[in-house]
């Protein structure tokens, strides 16, 4: 692309735009981070009032039942699981990521216990989101048995890594830091070919890139929806075990939500016989009302269509970068393949941190990842071509009149 | 009391009337429901938006720093702390009650493991609120090392039940059903000379009862927010651990947010070296900013006032259904005495889930809980002594016209 018109043009074109006046997109910016927060729904504030003054404020306790809290994590998990190839009763919103991860790894292990006590290996990669690696050392610490880590620095590794040891594979589909997207397919046969379970982390991935977990027959799947789903800070996480699995699995964290009866009020645990055993406490009703509103609007679109405009987003977000950025320093971390890209696309810099403070300076978000790495998000629900012309314009500006080095941007903060 | 009017001299005369107008009342309702869930306070509404629209909204990723939303679990722990005898950097606001238990219930056997490693009792009560016993029950299964979960019937039982093989107890400081408090003092002494733990679980203390974790010398709490604390349906729950025990223990649950340096992106996990490493995944923002809201209030008292006024509620609200309900099937379900007494009052009925009901369509919202009890919750932020009169009168009419019998009532669907 030559010119600033032909992304416009694309503009014009694209069946997604009208998608984006559904976002309350702070003026004047250029927002590349929604792999790390997406943006607020506009629905989101009425909603919020909805829930604080009428439900909270008003009803009260009732609204535990006449307002539908209590069976938000199960509607919510419904909503989503069409975007990931999940089945209704599937999915659960619930707590967080991490928590979650806990729960399918030590039920994973669980299984394998009864099934083959010597696969005590839980394989991932070491490249992984820290907090995948954090919760499976720290479960494996917990359960004292021998169990062991085995991380593997590329995947190529992993068929050497899937010996008749391995209980249990954790692998996030896409790599938050460079944006390399696994063939989940592929990897899950070869998983299972060598009898381990396949856990798949789908922060990077859920509404971001077409998933069909039970196409694929994976065996557990933990993902969060405040990236590419629009759900709000923090908002909380989900786990999706298939129908298959849900009886034969049981988890640690049994709170009185995954309990069958859980107003009984009985002394002693009986899982729920469904999705439901993968609740535990009581759940966050503002946050996860705010979820519903960041579904909504994939309601209004396919999968199919938002991984059309992401690959040519980022397609074009590569080749401008690659052109009109030239000999400034810049090299490409995703891969170029796009079987092989999720919907975020990574550039190291030597002096990467401080680039990305000029560039935020100038009203353009991205994010930063040690080390080195320019992290650049591309939400097809509310991101225009112009916008990536737009961006690469002002990192050309940052990087050519070397900004970047000015000393506000040189001080390293808290970094999120 | 024989006359509406004297409680209307004790409201002009209460020194926390002025409170009252800080919450978002629903009109024409008296609420004794605020130990479940607490009235919402009228600063939330629009500290919601804030969050949304501005913070969320506008600056978007920026504000894990700039709006503090990394720092709200230690922050609100921090304005948390005084209402429980806590210390600074001692509580965090985070995850769930269930979560939160499972994780200082790991800590506490963990270390117990490394001082006497025969102690594998955990000592509760058959009584207690379920998901507590759920937890105990879910980690005794995952460690799979032969612990215990021994249960007593009654709090007199407690001395006899503490013997040398005791890891850790975990109390419930006010009883969810009855409203029975126990002698935290007495009991934690007794439980640290049989050589085990004391972890107290305060859902139904924190906001309601003067609380002193380090006057008592306890090891562990755990509570909840949105009770007595008004932060908003299953608003994040709070873990406290004492300042000598921060670095001693560990617990399972090692995600991102409990490492020394989460943004180093380390493959392994190093717990920060205080309350942080009882911190896992990311945190619903939305929800936990409301907690600010409900902390706020307390900020005008103290819980020495609160408790004065509580008192002279749950007395009223005795001696009134007791004369003015006499004979008509009620009996008191809660202690007499002070000390033994929280924040709500509960009465057994024989067909207490269809009076409660009638009541509920009358205006007046309480709760019920199997078997056969009906629940009062006494906020004394706002509740007045003419709501308590008006109330019982309610109560009486419903029970003298017998308004229960109407089919209506009869059926019993989910209860909360």
């Amino acid at each position: 692309m030559k010119d600033r018109n032909e992304a416009l043009a694309l503009d014009r074109a694209d069946p997604l735009a009208a998608l984006r006046d559904q976002f309350a997109l702070p003026s004047g910016t250029i927002y590349l981070d929604g792999n790390s927060l997406g943006v607020a729904p506009k629905a989101a504030a009425a909603r919020a009032q909805q829930v604080i003054a009428a439900e909270w404020g008003d009803d009260l306790i009732r609204s535990w039942n006449s307002a539908g809290w209590f069976a938000l994590p199960r509607r919510l998990g419904n909503k989503l699981a069409p975007l990931i190839g999940a089945a209704d009763n599937e999915v659960v919103v619930t707590d967080t990521i991490s928590v979650n991860l806990f729960k399918v790894l030590s039920a994973g292990l669980r299984m394998q216990q009864m099934r083959d006590p010597q696969r005590r290996v839980i394989v991932s990669e070491r490249s992984n989101f820290p907090t995948d690696l954090y919760i499976a050392q720290g479960l494996i610490e917990q359960l004292d048995r021998g169990y062991e880590l085995r991380l593997i620095d590329d995947p190529a590794d992993l068929p050497a890594a899937l010996g008749d040891d391995v209980a249990i594979s954790m692998l996030t589909h896409v790599n938050y830091r460079t944006g390399r997207m696994h063939d989940m397919q592929t990897l899950t046969r070869q998983i299972h070919a060598c009898g381990a379970l396949a856990l798949w982390d789908l922060a990077h991935s859920a509404g971001a890139v077409p998933v069909d977990l039970n196409g694929v027959g994976a065996d557990f799947a933990v993902g969060c929806t405040y990236k590419y789903l629009n759900g709000g800070p923090g908002s909380p996480a989900f786990v999706w075990v298939p129908q298959r699995h849900q009886r034969a699995f049981s988890q640690p964290l049994s709170g009185w939500w995954g309990h069958s009866a859980p107003f009984a009020m009985s002394p002693d645990y009986r899982p729920a016989d469904d999705i439901g055993r993968f609740l535990c406490g009581t759940q966050p009703i503002v946050s996860m009302a705010l979820v519903d509103c960041g579904l909504d609007v994939f309601l209004q679109t396919d999968m199919q269509a938002i991984r059309r405009k992401s690959l040519a987003l980022t397609d074009l977000f590569i080749e401008l970068v690659e052109t009109r950025c030239a000999g400034l320093g810049l090299e490409l971390a995703t891969p170029r393949g796009h079987a092989q890209r999720g919907s975020h696309v990574s550039f190291a810099h030597p002096h990467g941190y401080a680039v990305m403070q000029a560039l935020i300076a100038r009203h353009v978000i991205g994010d930063y990842r040690e080390p080195h790495v320019l992290r650049f998000g591309f939400t097809p629900l509310y991101l225009r071509y112009a916008d990536v012309w737009d961006a690469v314009e002002m990192l050309r500006d940052v990087l050519a009149n070397e900004q970047w080095r000015a000393p506000e941007f040189a001080a390293r903060g808290a970094v999120t």
